[in-house]
């Protein structure tokens, strides 16, 4: 095919995640089969999102509301922060309803690999907002990887010196998870993190 | 989550072929985390693809240019017409360049269970095209299913009656097929079609 806008808009596609070449190229016939009621109300929503979404100032959430809903709930507590590397993390914990305190965005993880340092993470303003009070407890929910557990360490050497409790979330077997399936990593937290009953 | 435009978003992108919920709230984190790099050129290509591809009036192909890049190449044989379901099918055809004839596109198969008959699809503009004269061969390249083996039969009573020769695709063993992972259908039909070699 010669370099039209289809075969553009296809390649573009196809390297956002989770898309390949095959995928892209059947979403956009999909989508040019149904300009009217696919098409159109897709680029409408996305014009939408583009020109409303703005990142919230306080937690770093995305929202069409600037402080986002979160921010703005009265019903939630102010005295708890949990610290997540992205806003798809803030997504997952809200799923699961169990967390109704604060949020804050890291904006990553430090990464030797990838080249990303302290500076940029937004762990100046993490210390700011902690350190002006208020806040008693800071859950750092990070992932179990070496990237993740660098960052919990630099933070929690950071943030020691704050009047905030630290926390983490616990490791081990995951709910439905048969020991047969899982890798030797998760079977050894879990064992060493054992509990009596 | 409340009914903001990003949940719509997601809500919309999980409908499309290939992507489920979470896969779609990746790919708008993705962009929204990515605006002017990501989101926006893409929403220009949506935009620019939106405005500028039509249905080629000749073959169904879609293309910016009106008749298509195919109709309109002078090097392509005039005489042979390769009739496809989809759009798609004269995507996967150009790909392999092995067919450099005209194409048409059926707009789909007949399907009793979709509840799609003869008039759903351009039949009569085919049969138009080919009693026009000057189409030597009709390729009918449709699936092997029952829909599409449906639609050839179809098709081929029909077309009997035009002086343009019949033939469909081979079917057999695909190319790097072992025997051992194929199934019990294309093994019979491989082994009914046998040739001696």
């Amino acid at each position: 095919m010669e370099n039209t806008p289809i075969e553009s808009l296809i390649q573009f596609l196809s390297r956002l995640p989770g898309l390949g070449p095959r995928s892209a190229a059947r979403m956009v016939l999909f989508l040019l089969n149904k300009k009217q009621s696919h098409l159109e109300p897709l680029l409408d929503l996305m014009r939408q999102v583009d020109e409303q979404v703005v990142p919230c100032p306080i937690c770093g959430n995305l929202d069409t509301q600037s402080p986002c809903h979160l921010c703005r709930d009265e019903r939630r507590q102010k005295n708890i922060v949990c610290v997540v590397p992205q806003v798809a993390d803030i997504w997952a914990l809200e799923r699961t309803r169990i967390y109704k305190g604060q949020y804050f965005v890291l904006g990553g993880l430090l990464s030797a690999l990838d080249g990303i340092g302290p500076e940029d993470l937004k762990i100046n303003s993490l210390v700011e907002k902690i350190n002006k009070g208020g806040i008693e407890e800071v859950i750092l929910a990070l992932p179990l990887t070496v990237d993740g557990q660098t960052t919990l360490h630099y933070l929690a050497e950071i943030l020691k010196q704050t009047p905030a409790k630290l926390s983490t979330l616990a490791h081990g077997v995951p709910v439905g998870g048969e020991l047969d399936y899982l890798d030797e990593g998760t079977i050894q937290t879990a064992f060493k993190a054992r509990r009596q009953i």
